[in-house]
């Protein structure tokens, strides 16, 4: 005979998943580096309607020191946020006239669209473009090379996403890679684990302003090579567009063979 | 003029999320079915060591009709967990003299040996055996085959595990596909995802009992028939060695071609 055990357990139905009740809408996650553009950050989603009665704000802390990398900060923050969206971000962004409800609009308008949609973003490279596309690129951003730029046809499915902005749901996450590591490659990395759990990435009509405009040091030719000998065998030949560029999935075998 | 914006943010560093003082030792979801199953289950994990103190009990509730299958509730239930270590169990599996202490010790050893570590279960697939291999499966376990049956070397690296018993760490999370369901293969796929994320999986000696012994219907081969189409052109010709069998990922075309 079965004693009642001292415990109280949760039962969990799907439903209470999708439409809970606790928790805020949005938790805003952000690499913070500078406090004073954080404080611009925040100054401009509080003006686009997230609010502390809304929205978490969460930030990964390397002001003083490098504490977290890019592929790190992602799995740091996700496990502490509560919101149902997910929103991961640099500190050297801005929110302009568009918010919390065309934002809320463009991600009810990928619910409708792609169900299977894991990733959105503001800034990426087309999905498996083919020779006869002239753009590779898709983004609405406005940044240090153009005011209010646009390419490609926005929203629409992507491969890589720029790692400046990009939204997830919490009940449905995608992980990035647990060898990888350093500040290049985290969001194409990201889509690409997307497209393996079977989902998609998509940029998303949802114009910011970006301040930074990247930067490649000798880092980033090495976190390229680790990237390619990471999903070359995985995707070989493909070529990845990625707003830092083109990269091609070529094995090492088979680059020193020919 | 940045105005000091009306939010307080909480600034992360990675010592809080790996030391967090707030949040159970572990949370225990279960895919429960039976509830007198699960109260013989709860009543195991409660004489063992795991008590409401250090441990959060979750779960997926099916008990009326199959509202999670076998790749949705483990995301379901992790979007809900606060432990910060996470283990999925059916719930026809009952702890025997091993427990929570039991569990530590194992868990750290494996941080010691592997810390790239990502899923331990307690029955496996040897991971990429090679043809001097014996034993194609790892496992300790009672089961409706045996007493206290062992198989290969435990603990040990593994390609598959047994969806019976399946732990993770909350900050390093593994998420299954978005594209398969049922409630075949979950298990495997999860190991696939965790290598996919360049992590591994290991069985681990923790000794428990499974009351079930797996049940292969129709729908059985059509999952392994999904399961194949997905995985073959990412790991082509490889034989995946799971506790329900050998999977062969050869792609379709390359069958029908001879």
């Amino acid at each position: 005979m079965t004693l009642t055990p001292n415990v109280t357990p949760t039962y969990v139905t799907p439903t209470e998943l999708t439409d809970s009740a606790d928790g805020p809408d949005f938790t805003i996650c952000t690499l913070l580096r500078s406090q004073e553009k954080y404080d611009r950050l925040l100054g401009s989603f509080l003006r686009n309607g997230f609010t502390a009665a809304n929205s978490e704000f969460l930030a990964a802390d390397n002001r003083d020191a490098n504490r977290f990398d890019g592929y790190s900060w992602h799995k740091a923050l996700l496990a502490q946020a509560k919101g149902r969206c997910v929103i991961f971000c640099h500190d050297d962004i801005e929110l302009l006239e568009a918010g919390r409800a065309e934002l809320l609009a463009a991600l009810a308008e990928l619910d409708r669209t792609d169900p299977h949609w894991l990733l959105a973003g503001v800034a990426g490279g087309r999905y498996r473009p083919r020779k006869h596309h002239r753009r590779l690129l898709r983004l609405r951003i406005s940044d240090p090379y153009g005011e209010d730029r646009v390419l490609g046809s926005v929203p629409g499915r992507v491969e890589t996403l720029d790692e400046c902005f990009i939204v997830m749901r919490r009940s449905r996450p995608v992980i990035g890679s647990y060898d990888l590591d350093g500040f290049h490659f985290y969001g194409p990395d990201l889509c690409l684990q997307a497209e393996l759990l079977g989902g998609s990435a998509h940029v998303i009509d949802f114009h910011l302003r970006h301040h930074g405009g990247g930067t490649k040091d000798q880092s980033f030719e090495e976190a390229r090579e680790r990237f390619v000998r990471k999903y070359a065998p995985l995707f070989p030949g493909r070529h990845l567009h990625c707003t830092t560029g083109v990269v091609h999935l070529v094995p090492p075998e088979a680059k020193e063979g020919g």
